[in-house]
Parts: structure tokens; C-alpha cells; sequence
């Protein structure tokens, strides 16, 4: 493997960081908190650290195979976590250095759990922060390092590849620096349209933009004991609105943008993903009206916790953990199924569900007519076979490692629903599960080593496993190639 | 589809089961039960039935496609079960005659999950029937038929294929009939043994016969409140090797008996099975050590329990819903890994999980170097990519049916953990789960529509889903071929 282009673009993703770091240090300092000069020390080992490694790992040879694709991946995330954590850590606001790790990796990869008990006592460039690493992690943080740098390597769909959640990864435009940029500049206009309309609706300046962070990387962080439960109903219904416009392949939204009104109505995907969220939003509403005995009340709750668990981010507006059995299994189902390929939200992905639908069928097809051809096609176009196995593959991959991290967690000493529910929750980068880590409960009790395998969980969740298996074998550290 | 083709075999294994419900009736009239009347109108049934089946839909066409295969083996099951049920609910032992239908799936699935609250209360004759069931269904009733019946159709392999476990389906011997016999009389030897070791180390022969069947189907359905846990250490010891045993490919058995040592021993399966079994017990036991604090003790509930889950036969020697989380989260991922193919046992089947981990790494090391070809192989063979992608489909028609299963029995008021847990030993047809349907409770608490779920479920995972798809598709039952 190609050593120095791995560490060296690590460096760069560490200055990057640098520079986020400098935007809530300018907030801590605005509203006069100490906690200010923790992230400038924070920003210090940031740029030292990343200063010496692209000096160390200078090269010329910027070729990335898939292997330095995945490793730079990798190692980028874990760092930023690393680094992410400290000021949390140097304020002493989490004291604990591995919970102040757990709630950056939850920042990062936008899953949103925390273990945090009191989070209004937090201080603002903390909370801040936080939900910036939502915002930062959404897109990923190496689509957007390809989307500002100028000497972006030719073969970087393989970073792409890598950081992007879906099947199929596909490029917008010709150049992959050209298709980040646009991503980018959709998922900013989205956000500050968000911005605006909360802030219209009465939500002050400061909840609107950590609250918009949350929405657009679908991440979940809030800055209140109970999410978004105390806010008037419409910042509640933009807030599901645009949770579930965040959970949409962002292709869609070029097409609107370059008007090919056609194949955004012909999308299979966003298709299934709204007829989910209907019926879901039903089903629930009709299964919780009597706790709430009011129409618009009870749609408005459904619509929100829905909406928030499909699009894996996990605010809340009500403590769902107390809904009846069905609603909390239909909760879990859309846990699972997760958003759609190319959003910034978690889980399977709809395009998953809907190939291997396709694929059950036609193999039952096979089995009553052995000799008939079946060809799978999924938005117009016909699946290759190799892409198909991929997405059984990953079923696989998935289902093992939901296993296993069942499994470790289960050492300690909570319940199956808590432990089952908690991986789903991190796993799918949802963030809140069931019972003892519900929306008005935390992670803050779960052991050290817990916290570890949990934040394991997410990372695997947001980078969709492979490149985290692939980092930990020993074959890709090899130095022939 | 050829309709008379299947209705006709329908009608003769009907009239195999009134044979098979003679020996509990003989049972009842030597035991002087008054149930011995409600053998006999339940034979009366089921001759009138199947000869007026066989009557009706005389043909000479007796050419099966995959079609009819998989609906005869279907509507077989669903029949003998309607049947199979009547003598509980005639005679007033189980006065509802779903839970009556519920209890004979159970049996003939070789699930062993029980709605009787009190066990010890039935007459012998419907034990004897409840454990008979339970052997009919291990091996399965239409290749019993096939073995038996002189004309079999030379196409029958598609019976086979739909009614016998696992991924690929093999002939041991050139002619299917044979095959089938071979096969029959293993079991059969081996459950003679059983009851002599049982019966020799001071169990009652009435007791041994039962619990024989209920070891060699995998079953589980007990006769005792305690299920295993008052019988001695010997007998125990005795019931966890034959569990194993029965847990195995039957092809093994046959390999051994033609003397084909070499085959058995490069057996991967096998291995997996055997090491899966080894690497559970040891670390349940240092997880329960404290509860007993006697290695002995301790060693013995372990591997009973471990032996008990993973062969999906369900007996108890303890409570296990009282262990610490991490034994029942073990128990939990055994529930869904299951037996060796070819065997009595239910659940996904360990050469499924290795065909899917193999195929996993291989897709590794294709996303690693995207050039490279990698073949997978299995017990020595080159698998074909039809037989990958068969595990694949179906791991996730599994999963989605798992899914839908558990939400259909969230209607009913239990917890997550007690309905998760109910699907999972339905479903992989092992029998009790855990918290409210664990080993010391029942199944009698649930409501009609979640019986019926649960029926269904385990007809599911005893016939491995896709014959129940097949048989309920409006275009299976079309005229036109």
C-alpha cells in the first residue's frame, strides 16, 4: 500500500479539522466562556499533528487504488474523532476522555446517541460543536476536502466509493471534483433555507443553526432535555419536513435542478421511501390516537418520530419508548430499513430493499421456472449481477455484524430490548433505541468497553462496514501491493 | 398447474397420517383413556378424506415440476395439521381447536413450542401423538411417503428438494427412492438406540419413546412441567449427545456407514458445527459458573442448553430466561444460526453462514483488487454462483420475513423482548423463547390472530419459506402451465 498518500491526505483532513475547529473556539469566545481556550489548544495539536504528517508523507505519487481508498477513509474518521473529542475532554465538561470519543464519533458519523445527562448545562461553543460535526459528517468530510482542494487525484471515486452510503455510487457530472462541489452546494442551500425558516417560526438564531446542522447530516443532537418537544408545532413540522428531505438520494435534487422532471418522477427509490413513510405515519397514528385523543396532535407526533427514525437522525417530540408494542415495532422496522442511497442519512438504505425485493422475486420466478431468464433492473436500468451480490453481501455483512455487536454488548448488564434496541440505534446512526436508552434516556451508564463497541457500531454504520474491515486486515498494511 | 396430481398425493399421505394416528389410539385403549375414541373418529376423518381426495383426483399424469412439488409438500403440511389436531380438541384436552392447530404445527415442525399450561395433566395417548408428530416431521412426511410407497414418481426429487433442509439438496444414492430410505432407516436406527441408552439408565419406556422422538425430530415437546430437569445427570448427558447427533447432515451418517472416513473428517460443516457447539458451551459455562458454583453442574446445563438451542430442538434442563444477559444473547445468536443442513433441525443452518461468510471474503477481495478472481468453494467442491446467490435470497427473504412476523405479533400486548424472542424460536423452529414465553411459560397467553402468526411462522421455517410463498401466489394456481 501507498503509505505516505494515505497519511499524507490524513494530514490534510486533520488541518481541515483545524479550521473547523476555529468556528465554534469564535463562538466560545463571543458568548465569553471559558471552554474558548480549549479549542484553541485543541486546534493547536490539530494543525501540529497534521503539519508534521503532510511533511513526513510527502509523494508525488497520488495514485489511490481502492485499498488507499478505504484506508485513508478510515483513518481520516477515526481521527477527526480523536481530535474532535479533546475539547470536550480539556474543558472538563466530559470529563471522561472515551465519553467525550463517544459523542464525537456520534457527532461525526451523525448518529446522535449521547451521554450526556444534562445537556442544557452544556456551554454554547460545545453545543455548537457537536452539532457541527453532524453537519461536517453528513456529506462526509473527504467529499468535501475533494470539493475545496485544488489537486484532487484523478482516481478519488474510490474516496467517493468509500465515504458516499449506497449500492451504487454514481458521478453527477464527469469530474468527481465537480460532482462533490454540487453536492456540497445543494446540501448548504438546503440547510440555510432551514436556518431561515425556523428562525421565522420563532426559534432563536442560535437553536435554529444547531438545529439545522441536526436536520441536514440527519445526526439528532439537540440542545434540550427533551429534543424537540418544547418548540411550537410548526418548528415542528419544518423540522419533519425537512428531515425527511434530507433523507433523499441528493440526485434527485440535481435532476430538479436541471429540470429533468422525468426522472425524478420515475425514481423507484424516493417512491418506496415516501409510500413507507405514509403508511408508517398511518399505522402509527392510528395505534397511538387514543394516547393523545387529538387529531393533529397525534399526526403531528407520528410524522415526527417517523420521519426522524427513517431518516436515522433521532430528535423527538415525544418520549416514543412509551408508545404501545406495535408502534415501537414498526419504530424498529424503519430502524432497519434506514434512508434512501445517497442521502446523508444511515441504516440499509431503501435501494438496498427494493434490489433485493426484486431479486427474491425473480429467483422465485426461477424456482417455479427453472429455465427462465430473469433480468433484475432498478430505475430504468438493468442491474449487473455483481451489483446485486453486492447488496446480498451486505445483508450478510450487516446481519453478522449486528450479531456480534449484539453479542459484546450483551457482556454488560443491560436488558435484550436496551442492548438490542442500542445497537440498531448506533449501528443505523439513529442515535435514541428503546427502554433504558430511549429519547428521554442516554448512554451515559453503559460501560467503558461498551462505549467502545458502540462507537465501533456507528463507525461501521456511517462507512457501511467494508472499509473498517478492510482497514483492520492485516494484508492491506503489507508493503507489496 | 397439474391440480389432480396434487391433490391426489395430497389425499394418500392423508391417509398415511390416519395409519400413523392408529398407534396413539392403540396407546389410549391400552392405557384405558377415554381420548382413545377421539383417535379413532380422527382416523375416520382422515380415511373418508383421503380416499375421496384419491377418488376424485385420479390421473395418470404423474409428472411433477418444481410447481407442484413445492404446493403438495405445502398443502401436505397445512393438511396434516387441520387433522393432526382434531383428536386434541375432540376430546376436550385442548377445547380451542386453533390452539389445538397451533400445538400439531408445532409438533409436525419439530418446534415443540407449547400452549398447554399444564402438561402433566394430558392423557398418555395425546403425548405419545403430540412426540409422534414431532419424529413424523424431523425427517419429513413426503419423503417418508417416498420411501414406502412403490410407484414413485421419478421427478420426486422436486419433493425433495422443497421438503429437506438446506441449501443444496444431494441424492446419496442414484434412484431418489432409495435415497430416501437410506435416509429413514439412520433415523430410525438411532432413535432405537436412544431409547435403550434412556430406557437402560432408568427412565420409564413410555418416558424414553417420547422423549426419543422429541430428541430425533429436534422437537422438544417435553412431558414433565420442568421439561428434562428432573431426570438424572445420565440421562440429561444422554439427551445432549443425541441432540447433537441428530443435529448433524445426515450424510455424514451415510458416509461413515459406507466407510468413507476421509469424506466425513474434511466434513467443513461439520467442524463448524462441532466448533460453533464447543466455543458456546465453554463461555456460557464461565458466564453461569457463579449461579452454580459445581463445574460439573455447571458443564452439563451449558452444553444441554447450548445443544438444546443450536439444534433447535428446544428441551430445558433450567431456566435459562434466569441467565445473564450475555448466556441468553449467545442462546439468541444459536436460536438464529441453527443445525447442519441435511439434518432434523431448523433455524438458517451453519452451511449457510459458511457459504455466506466464504462469499463475504471473497467479495473483500474483489473490492480490494477489483481484477482479481476469486472461486468460492465448499466441502471441497466449487460452488456456482446460483448456489451463492440462493444463500443470499435467501437470507434475505429471511430477514424480511423475520421482520414481518415480528410486527404482525407486536399487535398483541407483550414486550419486545418476549415478542422478538417468540419469532425467533417459532420461526427457526426451536420452542421456547425467552421472558414471557421462556422455557418455564408457554404460549398460551397469546391471542387467536398471534397463534395463527406463529403457526404460520413456523410452517415457514420448517419448510424454509419459499414453497409457502409459492403455494399462497394467486399464478401458481392458474389452469394454464
Amino acid at each position: 500500500m501507498n503509505h505516505k498518500m494515505v497519511f499524507g491526505t490524513v494530514g490534510k483532513i486533520v488541518l481541515v479539522e483545524a479550521l473547523m475547529l476555529l468556528i465554534p473556539c469564535f463562538i466560545s469566545f463571543y458568548y465569553k466562556e471559558v471552554c474558548a481556550w480549549s479549542f484553541l489548544l485543541a486546534v493547536l495539536i490539530a494543525v501540529v499533528l497534521g503539519t508534521v504528517l503532510m511533511a513526513v508523507c510527502r509523494t508525488n505519487n497520488d495514485v489511490i487504488y481502492a485499498k488507499e481508498g478505504f484506508t485513508t477513509v478510515t483513518l481520516s474518521w477515526i481521527l477527526l474523532s480523536l481530535i474532535g473529542a479533546l475539547p470536550f475532554t480539556i474543558s472538563g465538561e466530559i470529563p471522561h476522555y472515551i465519553d467525550a470519543v463517544f459523542e464525537t464519533v456520534s457527532g461525526f458519523t451523525t448518529t446522535g446517541a449521547s451521554i450526556l445527562t444534562d445537556v442544557e448545562a452544556m456551554s454554547k461553543g460545545l453545543l455548537f460543536w457537536r452539532s457541527l460535526t453532524h453537519w461536517i459528517g453528513g456529506m462526509g468530510v473527504l467529499v468535501f476536502v475533494m470539493a475545496i482542494l485544488p489537486n484532487v487525484s484523478k482516481r478519488s471515486i474510490h474516496i467517493m466509493r468509500a465515504e458516499v452510503p449506497g449500492p451504487v455510487v454514481g458521478k453527477l457530472v464527469p469530474k468527481i471534483r465537480d460532482t462533490a462541489k454540487i453536492l456540497y452546494l445543494i446540501y448548504i442551500a438546503m440547510t440555510v433555507i432551514e436556518v431561515v425558516l425556523l428562525y421565522a417560526g420563532g426559534m432563536p438564531f442560535f437553536d435554529s443553526l444547531v438545529h439545522s446542522f441536526g436536520t441536514a447530516g440527519t445526526g439528532g443532537f439537540g440542545i434540550k432535555a427533551d429534543s424537540i418537544g418544547s418548540y411550537n408545532s410548526y418548528l415542528q413540522w419544518v423540522i419533519t419536513i425537512f428531515m425527511l428531505l434530507f433523507g433523499v438520494n441528493f440526485n434527485i435534487y440535481y435532476l430538479l435542478l436541471i429540470r429533468k422532471f422525468k426522472s425524478v418522477v420515475k425514481s423507484t427509490e424516493m417512491w418506496v421511501y415516501f409510500g413507507i413513510v405514509a403508511v408508517a405515519i398511518a399505522t402509527i397514528a392510528f395505534n397511538i390516537y387514543p394516547l393523545y385523543g387529538d387529531v393533529s396532535d397525534t399526526i403531528r407526533h407520528s410524522a415526527f418520530q417517523v420521519s426522524s427514525i427513517i431518516t436515522t437522525t433521532g430528535y423527538a417530540t415525544q418520549d416514543f419508548n412509551l408508545w404501545p408494542s406495535f408502534s415501537k415495532a414498526i419504530l424498529f422496522c424503519l430502524m432497519l430499513v434506514g434512508a434512501c442511497a445517497g442521502s446523508t442519512g444511515g441504516g440499509f438504505k431503501v435501494s438496498r430493499l427494493v434490489i433485493l425485493v426484486k431479486k427474491i422475486y425473480s429467483e422465485i420466478k426461477r424456482l417455479v421456472h427453472p429455465r427462465s431468464v430473469k433480468v433484475v433492473t432498478f430505475e430504468g436500468k438493468r442491474l449487473e449481477e455483481q451489483t446485486i451480490t453486492g447488496v446480498c453481501v451486505y445483508l450478510a455483512v450487516y446481519i453478522i455484524c449486528f450479531v456480534l455487536l449484539f453479542l459484546a454488548l450483551s457482556i454488560d448488564r443491560f436488558d435484550f430490548e436496551t442492548n438490542f434496541s442500542a445497537v440498531a440505534a448506533c449501528f443505523n446512526n439513529i442515535g435514541p433505541g428503546f427502554a433504558a436508552v430511549g429519547p428521554a434516556a442516554n448512554y451515559a451508564e453503559y460501560s467503558i468497553f461498551s462505549k467502545i463497541i458502540l462507537s465501533i457500531a456507528m463507525l461501521l454504520g456511517r462507512l457501511e462496514i467494508f472499509p473498517l474491515i478492510i482497514f483492520a486486515m492485516p494484508a492491506t498494511w503489507s508493503k507489496a501491493k
